[in-house]
């Protein structure tokens, strides 16, 4: 069977046993019974996830998916299409935002050459499964084939596999690509139905001009390609990206493996509507880590039924808001594990 | 002069200069401008009040100040009085919520005896500063003296000189104390000018009725003692308790020596009424940890105009959403510390 359907068929509900295990514990900590909200929730969804009635996160990694888009010649960025070779290199000598993050929590990056258009050598952190050098013009046609859209999944599904097998426990997605707030736009649309103007912002810092530009390139896009929002695969072919692609990999090997992920800001999301299209299941092994200050990043947010976790105002991508929730479901997943019992402590219970 | 005048009389401005000069690095990094959101904002805000363009966090705490409370034998908490106690033990012995987000961040726990109802021997990480063995029941007259709530203050102050000269770079402040949901309502109610009814909460998790019951006790006790809400310790000494006027010494103490101190909850943000009304200067130095589930807190934030970092439904206090705070803080100041610029990673800039 292809990998990506084996990777489908193998995603399960959650363990219900593990979880009722979890929250039979959170009220026999020394606390008011949900008193510690989000945190008891996410460790409570963990345990479903892994099947463990008090699960410990181990090593954490955040997968950043690099890819190029060829829309990025309409003008649609603030920044120029090499910045995305650049940043895969700034992410590789560690000093862009995401490797101080990840530094900070304890989580190793690992990037992924999804689609670049620059060629790479081998580096240690630097995993190539370039399946094109940039994805073709979508105001033209579609901007990959059916094939391709299945080869930049299976690199997701490959690469999460393999940090698996070196004892990966939770991972974080993120991304970098110019022009991909153009490509997740246009896919929040098609998915989800709503107008494009809703659903597109300034990314990285746009003019009202290039954004008026912005939304008439995606509405263009979306016109030539007409996206079937039933077929996820046709979506990700027409208007998607690499990274894009690879992302939604990343999500679905994670699912099938029975680790959560943490899905960072726009452009995941737009990769997790794809995840959770062909693999609805999908959805309950995601961490929505924040809201973004993108505008179509709530639109994906609540198709996915995923409420974030932080509303930080952040609109970088790269994985930068998972990065700061990988600590926090770690933090969620210690609670469950390390409290002392009311009976242990010998703390009286409430009257 | 007495602790608490100098003390209040040493708190200044955030340094401008350094803060421009953060602003002016973040503009630098490689990200779009702003893209960091809350974190960049966090970065300048500790810029201004370390005096630092470039802040480092060193050493991180969180300081629980417990006390008990003469209203507890109204009947207002789910829990009975000695929780207090049995919780301070439960702190020390490491098995409580705050110990395990403390180690989680890596910061020290340090418990403060501000005025609970039981007498503890020596033992690490244990400050005993007893103002009194609880407060007297506010519904029939002040909860303590004038001199005790200057008492409970200059506490917190010492506290936390004592850990600045230890090398603390950044202090968080927690709470414990039965029925100081109580207390807190009547100090915001009393400061704010809010109806009684639309600032008290379900504290630990109280019923319809005693809730109805806890407003009526509440409202008892400010017709008994009329605090002066332009005379933050009238408020203090007739509606408080020991550990939130420790916790407003705190903030002061942080403050007069240029530490950020990170709010907890709603009793910790209780204590900053107190602190801002003394010293209107300290709301600079104040980053509030989150808005908790306990309705009063958000009338609490905006009489501070402080915006919550986080939303996670928490109402447990002891610091426990300030630990993680804690620790967004610190990753906020390695952004602007730790990131390659523009210049040195060969990345474009905007177009």
């Amino acid at each position: 069977m292809p990998l990506l359907d084996q990777t489908i068929r193998g995603i399960h509900p959650l363990d219900t046993a593990a979880m009722d295990a979890a929250a039979a514990r959170q009220d026999s900590l020394t606390k008011p019974p949900g008193s510690l909200g989000r945190l008891e929730q996410i460790s409570i969804q963990v345990a479903g996830i892994t099947g463990l009635a008090r699960p410990v996160i181990g090593e954490k990694a955040i997968i950043i998916c690099a890819g190029d888009h060829g829309v990025a010649v309409h003008g649609v960025s603030a920044f120029p299409q090499q910045v995305t070779s650049q940043m895969v290199c700034n992410f590789l000598n560690g000093g862009a935002a995401i490797n101080v993050l990840a530094r900070h929590v304890g989580a190793r990056v690992i990037v992924v050459d999804a689609g670049v258009a620059a060629h790479f050598d081998r580096r240690p952190g630097l995993v190539v499964k370039n399946v094109a050098r940039g994805t073709a013009d979508m105001t033209k046609g579609p901007a990959m084939t059916r094939a391709q859209a299945v080869q930049a999944i299976e690199a997701g599904i490959e690469v999460v596999e393999d940090e698996i097998t070196r004892g990966l426990s939770v991972v974080a997605v993120g991304d970098m690509g110019i022009a991909n707030t153009t490509a997740s736009s246009a896919i929040v649309a098609a998915v989800t139905g709503r107008p494009v103007a809703e659903v597109t912002g300034r990314g990285t810092g746009i003019s009202d001009d290039q954004l008026s530009h912005k939304v008439e390139v995606i509405e263009k896009a979306l016109a030539v390609n007409r996206p079937d929002p039933s077929d996820m695969l046709d979506v990700l072919t027409k208007v998607g990206g690499f990274e894009i692609g690879a992302i939604a990999g990343v999500i679905l090997g994670a699912a099938a493996h029975r680790l959560p992920a943490v899905i960072d800001g726009f452009i995941s999301s737009a990769g997790a509507l794809i995840a959770g299209g062909l693999a609805p299941l999908a959805c309950d092994y995601m961490i929505a880590a924040h809201v973004s200050a993108e505008i179509g990043h709530q639109a994906a947010l609540e198709h996915l039924s995923l409420a974030p976790c932080l509303d930080f105002d952040l609109r970088l991508g790269e994985g930068t808001g998972a990065a700061l929730v990988l600590s926090v479901v770690e933090a969620a997943c210690k609670i469950l594990d390390e409290m002392a019992t009311f009976d242990s402590a010998g703390v009286s219970g409430a009257t």
